[in-house]
């Protein structure tokens, strides 16, 4: 290092284990998931420049575990401190390749599970602070990046036969005439919503007709219901969601991977009177020729999946097999920004929308986000798309999403929003004295 | 509980991160992994039954990252401490089920990666324990079950479209006659190898040469070389070799990853001339559409994967695309001894030939049980079947596979072969320390 101005560096990665005991109130409950604890795995990156601002991020997991996720993290360290701020933030494509091409750290992987989600949490950190020192919110800031900064920022490997950096470059172009008008229209109007706060197995029927109407009454455009626990109890609840919004308006459904192929065929067409806006995540994440089968057997019913999807390689393969209709990234289970830039351009190929997975903690926050410059600056529409939304644990962030009528409205704070507050951090930070308490 | 024995029970699950630093003499490097450092994420369980008996077992990982997988087998200890052993090891289906559903760990996966591999170690270490317990050794051990205790091992979920209970029942059983032959058989003869050690692409052409007579010379019946880095330094090398061990002899080629589709295909198209035994990895290992398109372009060269695939479910889909024409499946990769056997049984259904991913530190001595196991018990033979071999850190190891005239020997002591002499755990426990100082 032979500058001459004072290089700003990195000084410190903190990582933090969050966990709240959702699991007391049945909040989140689902087929597989009966009792999950929303917790965070949460880092802050923080360097010596005078503006002393920091980039924020998490992994987002339901409880146990979310250590090894902090231990993935705390092994990231040794790659970004010291490092200079200004070349890591200029180069965005490069650093994430630096962390996901680490041949050792490859190994665990490669590219899925703990150590990915880990990676692109300290992505996602360093968009946020780049955003921050710009000064923008995370959408507007990369939808001014130009065509050619974007697919700099791409991993393109095991894409080329579904999508090239030359395809991906037109189109980018073909949506830069608008960005300004579709900008305006987003800061006036916001982002479609649909909620699933009626739909927890957990729930009471009086708890889901009651959720059900207040949903229509806020305004959201869709609700979606946990099913795959018992067919019986899945009819019965689904006859009251749809009696209670009414013939026209869609609901969707939400299976959490409980099924086998012949399983979820027979049980979705079982459920189909009800008029279903899609079923989700009817099977493994990982079987793509299952649920290019399942896709075929419940057809017009269209197939949603994508949170638990591991990587863009994954993604392609669902839309080459024609297995995945709705496209739902989520914005911590992948390399972050960086990979969920390529699943937006992959789908903006495939012509398949993009309704991103939101909910557990700050999930909502963060995917907003790649929502927003999808609109403005990739897919050029809203149609078809919205973003997820649970009324959950919003409170414990600096910018909480603001959900109006139905629409997430667009954030203006500079960053990605994924910031905690300090006092929820120290408030929730988990230790094994909790773990034998409970 | 409330028996009148008294309980064994396990009283504590030891864990250490060991790193060899076999980056220095470029053993182990190919295309992807120009610097691996061996490592094992360790593991013993231990008792307070007066046998003394304990299980030993790891994950294999290069380095960086041993870490965190070490932290995985942390969080799993308190799934283990307390419980009643003879419970435990008496329905490993259901020890295997109990880790594999914890839901609030599932969600770190589901079922791959870094949480995973953790639980395949432990899996395997409750084989260990079971093995010795019984005085076996881990293939005898699993060939003395039944067909009905082996179905129960398999977590049939995700692979009922391609392999029902049934189905795997009746292979079994078909197997079953001559089981006593071929473990005399085995006993005897011991079970084919084949020699990775001439072709690291760290290694100088004198090198090769040599390495290559002495696989001849040694009696194993295939070697294989590293690709992928520079296609030039590939056909040199392939000459080279095959010039030295000459025309009839079986060459296999592994890209470790290295290729997008179309590359793949037009660079082993491009050494099809040295008549390839097959190409192994040659493009993700998530990417099942794309090694079945490989497949399709490269006949009649097989497509041989299996060390990064992650679980059965992609297992499955190879074998049902088209993909996979050999499977290498890895002892420590997925889910332990239980979803392995899954594997196998997959093989065994869609006639695929299981060669198994080995090396590393303590992979021979691990995965060589798995593959006698099913000559015994699963496919009931050895054709076209062998164990690939590296004479690396075997040195480490309580019982070290032998290998003479190209040959596994049956291990003949009980346990799964995965215990580590305790000089040699103490030597390579890693520190902080040796990281700086490196």
């Amino acid at each position: 290092m032979s500058r001459k101005d004072p290089m700003t560096a990195i000084i410190a990665v903190d990582t933090h284990d969050i966990r709240f005991p959702t699991s007391l109130a049945l909040d989140g409950s689902d087929a597989m998931n009966p009792d999950p604890d929303y917790s965070a795995a949460y880092l802050v990156i923080r360097t010596d420049a005078e503006d002393g601002l920091e980039g924020h991020a998490f992994v987002f997991t339901i409880g146990r575990g979310n250590d090894v996720e902090v231990a993935a993290l705390e092994t990231l360290r040794g790659h970004l401190v010291g490092r200079d701020v200004e070349a890591l933030l200029g180069d965005m494509g490069a650093a994430s390749r630096m962390l996901l091409h680490d041949s050792q750290l490859r190994w665990l992987g490669p590219e899925k599970g703990v150590m990915h989600m880990a990676i692109g949490a300290v992505v996602n950190a360093l968009w946020d602070l780049r955003a921050k020192r710009a000064g923008q919110p995370l959408w507007l800031h990369l939808a001014s990046l130009s065509p050619e900064e974007l697919v700099s920022l791409v991993d393109f490997r095991y894409l080329s036969d579904a999508l090239t950096p030359e395809e991906a470059l037109e189109i980018l172009r073909a949506a830069e005439p608008g960005r300004a008008e579709r900008v305006a229209r987003l800061q006036e109007t916001g982002y479609p919503a649909y909620t699933t706060s009626p739909g927890w197995l957990g729930y009471s029927d009086e708890k889901l007709e009651r959720l059900c109407r207040e949903a229509v009454a806020d305004g959201f455009p869709q609700i979606k219901l946990k099913v795959g626990a018992d067919l019986d109890d899945d009819i019965r609840r689904l006859a009251i969601a749809r009696q209670t919004v009414g013939p026209e308006f869609p609901i969707a459904i939400d299976a959490n991977q409980r099924w086998d192929v012949a399983d979820a065929i027979r049980w979705v067409n079982a459920l189909a009177q009800f008029d279903l806006a899609w079923i989700e995540e009817p099977t493994s994440p990982d079987d793509i020729l299952g649920h290019a089968a399942i896709a075929r057997g419940v057809a017009p019913i269209r197939v949603a999946t994508g949170e638990h999807v591991q990587n863009r390689v994954v993604f392609k393969q669902l839309l080459q097999a024609g297995g995945m209709d709705v496209m739902q990234i989520d914005a911590t289970r992948v390399g972050g920004v960086n990979e969920n830039i390529a699943n937006l351009l992959l789908a903006a190929k495939f012509g398949v929308p993009v309704c991103p997975h939101a909910g557990g903690v700050g999930l909502c926050e963060a995917v907003q986000h790649l929502s927003m410059f999808d609109y403005v600056a990739v897919s050029g529409t809203m149609d078809g798309r919205m973003v997820e939304y649970v009324d959950h644990l919003h409170e414990h962030f600096v910018t909480p999403t603001v959900v109006e009528h139905g629409r997430y409205l667009a954030p203006s704070a500079p960053g990605a929003g994924t910031e905690m507050l300090p006092a929820s951090v120290a408030e929730f930070t988990w230790n094994q004295s909790q773990a034998v308490a409970r």
